[in-house]
């Protein structure tokens, strides 16, 4: 459990080289520039509950391979049932992650966080249980002492438009001195689909004090909230859309389209519409305010009916779907691309695009970046092709580095740890195949382990 | 010619880890649950004519790739031409077989059901003529005997809605103990673009004993013929539509529209939508009659008129095209797809959906699972990128196993080989890079190679 | 730099295959069937310039890198600027060229033709600035002294429509006996939306002789300026299109299309549809007059309108787009797919389309061929991709072996270099998992390295 060679090359030569290069940045701090970690758990640094709550209710990635095997959501989301009884369901099915991200991240917590040595299986789910309990009843497993000792430098979290980041503040105000900063995430007064938009845009315009019946009042809001969450730390926004599709309306047609969506009676050609012309207006703002902008696109979210009215969002229930970049950018680039103040940053979930679209197009333009391989594809050989994918045509320093985008603070670690492997693994590679020089490889898996995340998102 | 560790890592220590996974299960009966194979042969049990009628004529394969190199298909089809002489125009074009799959099965078979020990090659077809020749005119090359001696536990074929299934019967009235079943494949009756769809349509109602007059005749003339097909046997219903596309009309809708393709004069958009809602019905049938339920989409079928008006269907000129799942699927699952009691196996013949729509799908809804690589990628590679793409998300317990899915009876136990062979593979670099106990891998092979195949189709 | 085992396998085995493999290949003579290279150079046999204008202005794979990173275009685009100064530039930013093909195929050169034994760096600018500088006032660095010691044994050239080919001519009434052919790329006349579509055909018509006011005459034109240029060494069109799409319009049909297209008239479907409608007919007189056709489809050209005005074509800002080929070539293929006269080479920058629509095509139709992974998959990893995701359905010989297809001349041998390493690497691995012989491999290897090229392009 845990080998130290784990994810390396099994050429002995090669494999000698990825320990080498890992050597020197398996102990660099962690840049953790996007995710989704609650802000409260570092304000308030109360311990996690139990086990169960904090390892197995509120990670998509387990519930959705429970689901599959026909395992109710219901077990694990109504609130209900005995903790220690759904940790045992949960030990019973973990051979079902055979082979998946997931248990790699979960075995890496259970043996470096909690010190768990053998295996979780039926036999052994009381054990775990019972440390990990043991665990979190101390101080050293509070969210802030986590936070410190997993060696993070800076984490971001993710807020909606209306946020009004008073855990941010709270976390700001207190002694403790760990950097936790905001993201700008305005897809719930965006996007004319989001649940509760209307509603969303009315609390808008009291937070921001603009007049959200006007186009421009509109946009001054975006403005001010955007100056708001810089002030809170933010140094980046993010922007979850269906498409990647912009657009660039004239003054005139925005105005009209702005009045149909607000009103509520857009359609769904309107509604994209709408999203396409806000990515261009957002990059616009960035071109202005300096933040870095972060497009992920192509998750058909919640798409199980029942399911998302039973449980809501985020359970296990978004697909990848087939995402077009070329085309799609093309408005927004055609105003702001060439401009070195911009700096986009894309992902996809669509992996035939890298090679395709996404990497000649960040290996051309100025304002592209990569983001590194996401969701479904953060895993080690998710990531193995991203990078053979990107590699030949955007080479390295057109991409940022690691995200962990998480909603589980205890996988921090271990994900940074599977992206540094693999990314050794690969340059050591090209060393073992005389590709680069391993000294070029050592500056080189220091940019991707560290340098290129702070700089891209000017942390 | 057939090393005992082709297709195994070049890596030592991961060649050692295949070597011990794959002695754990290379010896496994075969479960053979999809294919089409023809059961005229096990019925009959007459000797194969020739070596050229049974490896060579009825071989897609084999005869779209010397098509490719300008051999008229004629010569193989037109029911003329002295076999001995199309042995040796197949001999003489071999080497275009390098590197594909093709020689690996034909090599298989030469070796392992024929021991020939030379390559075939223009100086050794007739040594090879005369050998295959002499054992087909031994009993022991006969169908059943071959069944047998392959180490087949059941074979599942797969026979249009209207076969009257007699040599079903007479294999089970036969003293002959090998388990030789049907599946339902209702193309020619859901397909109103499929060759003769009105005349079989009225055949549908003369055989069910149902009004195929009304859309509820029509449906009670499935579950007529669904209940007819299990008992002969099937445990599957098998569905090759173009597209992936599902619907979920209105009864209303329904009614209407099985009145207008009912009576030819359809439009292709009504077609499409017939077959969409047909899929959709499939699904509800399984739920009650406990079916499983696949879908093989995305083949564009005889691309070549002038070849299909010449030689008919299945002689190579089937071309893949783009599939889409994200969308298609959605209502047939808003419908069906949380209950536990419909099993739907997807394929594919778009790689590019297997991380991106198939296992995503696959890794969360309770009803679905992955077949395994299909047709032009069950291969080496094919089979390979496909454990790589789909085990990270959907984990190996959401796919079903193998399929050889052959019309080639010699070709089964080569294909079987392969696919162990490439499984224990890539469980063999799973467990050289430390992310999979070995242990767990024997486990895993073991259900990858026999196991799953078995539960997932209810055998 | 340069170490002889490079982009070889790492397993010692397998290595060893490669090499013994790449010691057949290594030293035959280049054949180049498609590429870019200016005739002039040949025709006129002047000294390049200096190291800046030969090796960073012209490479737009150089040029977009740069770009990407902040570089502006106009520093080596306005024709001002110190070339020294320029060349300082570059090596300053060599480093972004890592695990690039650039790099590759740059160290190649600088070692191979240049000499030069330190790598390129800030620290080293200006010693490769001198040293390359005084080869090139050198006649040993003149273009044929260069395409001698290459040991090109023939160079395909394209030129539009319209060009006289005087350089073509003077280099067949030169004392030189190299061989540099043209090729007829008649995009300039046959795509509506090229700039000056209008006066192009205006041309096409006086530089033929024929009344390209008709149908009939404009296609006669075609008639004589492919004769012409197959006077003048073509064996091959070349045909630039944004899509795959073809149609087989009747006669009345393409007349009246003509009519709108060659009255500057026609919209964006009436141009696709010509161009569509024009692979066709280029087909049918390639079944004619024996040209072997290439079709170069689905580059999104001159991405970046501001770029375009300012800096013109080929400066790195062609980005791929998603390309079709299935339903699109069916209209061509239904005309002329089964004759043996025709040979059409397809390429794709949509890797997607590798395993899923072109190795199925060119695994039966007798007309088509693979060309080479292309552009921005001409790389040691695009060409890896492409033999593993081609050859187990179209096998070796539906492919056509390889074409540098470059613009910068001094690339020419490094290209070929690492096109000759993949594939005996590929060939490696098949031989070390005993899927190939290696006395078979030995076979393919040269064919892949010479032979394929020569016989598809009938030189």
């Amino acid at each position: 459990m845990l080998h130290q060679d784990r994810l390396f090359p099994t050429n002995t030569d090669e494999r000698a080289i990825a320990k080498r290069l890992f050597e020197t940045v398996c102990n660099l701090p962690l840049i953790c520039p996007h995710g989704h970690t609650d802000p409260a758990w570092f304000a308030q640094n109360e311990a996690f509950a139990n086990p169960t709550e904090l390892l197995v209710v509120p990670d998509h990635y387990v519930l959705r391979m429970l689901v599959s095997q026909g395992i109710p959501l219901a077990r694990f989301r109504d609130g209900e049932g005995d903790p220690q009884e759904l940790w045992k369901l949960f030990a019973d099915h973990y051979y079902l992650f055979r082979g998946t991200p997931t248990q790699i991240w979960l075995d890496h917590t259970f043996r470096e966080t909690f010190g768990l040595e053998v295996r979780l299986s039926a036999a052994t789910a009381d054990l775990y249980y019972a440390r990990i309990s043991d665990c979190l009843s101390k101080d050293a497993f509070r969210p802030r002492a986590l936070f410190d000792s997993f060696n993070i430098e800076v984490i971001a979290t993710t807020e909606p438009a209306n946020d009004p980041l008073t855990h941010h503040k709270d976390i700001a105000n207190s002694d403790w001195t760990g950097r936790v900063i905001t993201a700008y995430r305005p897809d719930s007064v965006v996007d004319p689909e989001f649940d509760g938009f209307l509603d969303n845009l009315a609390e808008f315009g009291e937070i921001s004090g603009e007049d959200i019946g006007t186009w421009e009042g509109y946009l001054n809001a975006h403005r001010i909230r955007r100056a708001y969450f810089a002030a809170h730390g933010a140094t980046s926004t993010d922007h979850g859309h269906p498409t990647a599709k912009t657009a660039n309306l004239s003054r005139v047609e925005a105005e009209a389209l702005y009045a149909v969506v607000s009103s509520g009676t857009s359609d769904a050609a309107q509604n994209e519409m709408f999203r396409a012309q806000m990515l261009t207006e957002m990059a616009g703002m960035s071109v202005e305010d300096g933040l870095v902008m972060q497009l992920h696109p192509g998750s058909h979210r919640n798409h199980n009916a029942d399911m998302f009215e039973q449980f809501g969002r985020d359970i296990g229930f978004d697909i990848p779907q087939r995402t077009s970049y070329v085309d799609a950018l093309k408005p927004l680039l055609d105003c702001h691309g060439m401009d070195p103040r911009l700096s986009l940053i894309l992902f996809t979930l669509d992996e035939s695009t890298y090679a395709r679209e996404l990497a000649p197009l960040a290996g051309v333009y100025p304002s592209l970046k990569l983001g590194p391989a996401w969701w479904f594809f953060d895993s080690a050989a998710g990531m193995m092709r991203y990078r053979e994918l990107v590699t030949e045509t955007a080479g390295f320093y057109n991409t940022v580095g690691f995200n962990d985008d998480t909603r589980a603070l205890p996988s921090i670690p271990a994900r940074h740890d599977v992206a540094r492997r693999v990314d050794c693994a690969y340059l050591a590679r090209l060393v073992a195949t005389h590709v680069m020089a391993e000294e070029d490889a050592v500056e080189v898996a220091h940019d991707l382990a560290y340098g290129l995340a702070k700089a891209a998102y000017k942390l």
